[in-house]
């Protein structure tokens, strides 16, 4: 494994040409280019880039639909339910929380809440769009069954991330962060690298610890037991029936409000019904937004300053990490996986698009990676 | 340490007869009394009962002022944020949330954020109550400062527990935890008992981990450092910044809504400043309720059924412990500690009230207990 440097620019141009050769209109492939970009620029490999191949894989097999049309199917001046027809994630997510905004604008508060869709990116880019906008965003979606409920040895919930943001200054508000305490991306690089996982991450078959990734992953694969724990391990001692209780109210504002499907049912048929929650709250409602944005970023910085552990020498605030990265990568160029240029360069031989084009002399390592999707 | 058990109703009589002699009203004191108990009903003793002397001691120095009244200063369709003027927090959290419920029925969300409030007992109370009215409800509330951000080794955020309810059938669903691997109670039980706190729970001065509670909570009176890890413990490798993420969701419908005070500042001056959170989600504005209720039953019920780790032999969804506790213990009485029946013993002697009225022959053992407050 060996990563490779490119300009935003660079990617940006083929991502925006690769989805409008899978057939999307420009408008909706910059939306999802601008999604699956964001993720890299944050640092969040596992949910740029690299998701290219997934997603150029379920569009060849049906389970994404190219010209499906997220309907509206209930709204109110404060709530919306979308039935995304199997449409990319992306778009369902783009629009249901442009949904919820503008409701919020108008009326305070937007929830919408999101069915029969797919896998959307990350969490935070919907919350930051609320965010952008001058209002508290709020994003979550379910998914694949990963997560083993509290004394379970069973994947029932998905990660189930849940995102939140804020305006602040001089870094806005914004968690973003799955419910189980590891996301699969971790097992998986475990895996690659042949390293055991730390204690407290996932289950085997019975529900037993396992440090072993790729037995884990295996099991999760063929649904034969075992996945990964929720934020606070396999025993209420570290609070294991949190992190399963986080992922439930995920799900009650993705899978229930929209009567969509439960995480348990994610993926296993032709469609994934992946469903998604979305909400918007407007600071305006509450009293001067200015004063309000000062509040937070004065707890923020009172955070930051605080005395450190002996052993750091920063405390973060979340969302801090993230625009480093940003402002990193816009300067420096986003680091991508040779592995993924792999993908890249398949993905622009069934597309005919070229690759010397965007990625002028580079030569990805074909012999060293299999497709391993 | 003994337990002693009475009955709902004997202690009903006695906590409506205390508070009124405190000074509330009677509707006051129902409201206050039906708060407390409900958390000894649940089984979350460190809530219920054994906080009177607390708020005994809150009244006595004025830090909690018996005739303020909550007055709500903003208001819209949707939201509104309540001055406590420094109440009781059971009577501010109780007309916030009855606030939040009434928009939510009329307009179908309802969000309040409250300021200079006080200890308002278990978050799920509130919450509960948007439940019983048939709608999701979320309740939280900052706290005096006892989690560590991550990576830091002071204490910057409260317990800061977040509550979520939502109808189902044949439990609701009900969520409340604190954001922090565990509660302040839970080290004065470990202390009480003269054991050592497991790894994963609370730091020393410097930020490093202890499992002396003694030493522990002295630090976090005394304000010289250490506390509570957040859920996910002191590193990101088991997702400390996630419990610290949901302990900054907490501080914003809490404090930062409502201008009020950020945790690190409450319980610093003459009044406690505590700051609470409401939401109330009426499922009617998603589709028809029934079917939304249903569907999350069939899930719940889902998970219940699920195959059970080697060594467990049954799963729970959130509520279903609190649930089994309340029939159990309407049945056959509720423990109460004999600690704090010698404090129930020291309020009657200076309200001048007639202890064997209510608990007839018991005697507490008063030469046991020094009053540790």
């Amino acid at each position: 494994m060996a990563y490779v440097n490119f300009s935003y620019d660079v990617l940006h141009q083929f991502c925006l040409d690769a989805f409008e050769k899978f057939g999307f209109s420009k408008e909706d492939a910059d939306i999802i280019q601008d999604v699956l970009l964001l993720s890299d620029l944050y640092g969040i490999e596992s949910h740029g880039m690299q998701r290219m191949y997934r997603y150029f894989r379920g569009i060849q097999t049906g389970s994404i639909v190219i010209d499906a049309k997220p309907e509206v199917v209930f709204d109110t001046p404060v709530t919306a339910v979308v039935d995304g027809h199997n449409a990319m994630g992306q778009l369902v997510g783009y629009k249901a929380m442009q949904l919820a905004i503008e409701k919020a604008k108008k009326s305070g508060v937007g929830i919408v809440s999101a069915r029969n869709s797919n896998h959307y990116g990350i969490a935070g880019y919907y919350a930051m769009m609320a965010c952008h906008e001058g209002l508290i965003g709020f994003s979550s979606t379910n998914s694949e069954a990963i997560m083993v409920p509290t004394f379970g040895s069973k994947a029932m919930l998905g990660s189930n991330p849940i995102a939140v943001a804020m305006p602040a200054e001089p870094y806005n508000f914004l968690f973003d962060a799955s419910t189980t305490v590891v996301t699969r991306g971790k097992l998986e690089m475990y895996n690659k690298l042949g390293k055991e996982v730390p204690h407290g991450w996932a289950l085997d078959k019975v529900g037993r610890e396992s440090t072993n990734p790729g037995y884990v992953l295996e099991n999760i694969v063929a649904k034969t037991g075992g996945g990964i724990m929720p934020l606070g391990g396999n025993t209420e001692k570290l609070g294991s029936h949190k992190g399963y209780g986080y992922g439930m109210i995920c799900e009650i504002f993705s899978s229930i409000l929209s009567m969509g499907t439960t995480s348990n049912f994610v993926n296993t048929g032709k469609h994934a019904g992946t469903c998604h929650g979305f909400m918007a709250i407007n600071p305006e409602y509450f009293g001067n937004p200015e004063d309000i944005k000062a509040h937070l970023s004065k707890f923020l910085q009172e955070l930051r300053e605080t005395p450190k552990a002996e052993d750091q020498d920063r405390i973060y605030t979340h969302g801090e990490k993230e625009i480093s990265a940003e402002a990193n990568c816009l300067k420096n160029g986003i680091p991508i996986i040779d592995k993924t240029m792999v993908e890249v360069l398949e993905i622009c031989e069934n597309l005919g698009l070229d690759f010397k084009k965007y990625f002028g002399d580079y030569k990805p390592p074909v012999d060293d990676y299999k497709s391993s999707y």
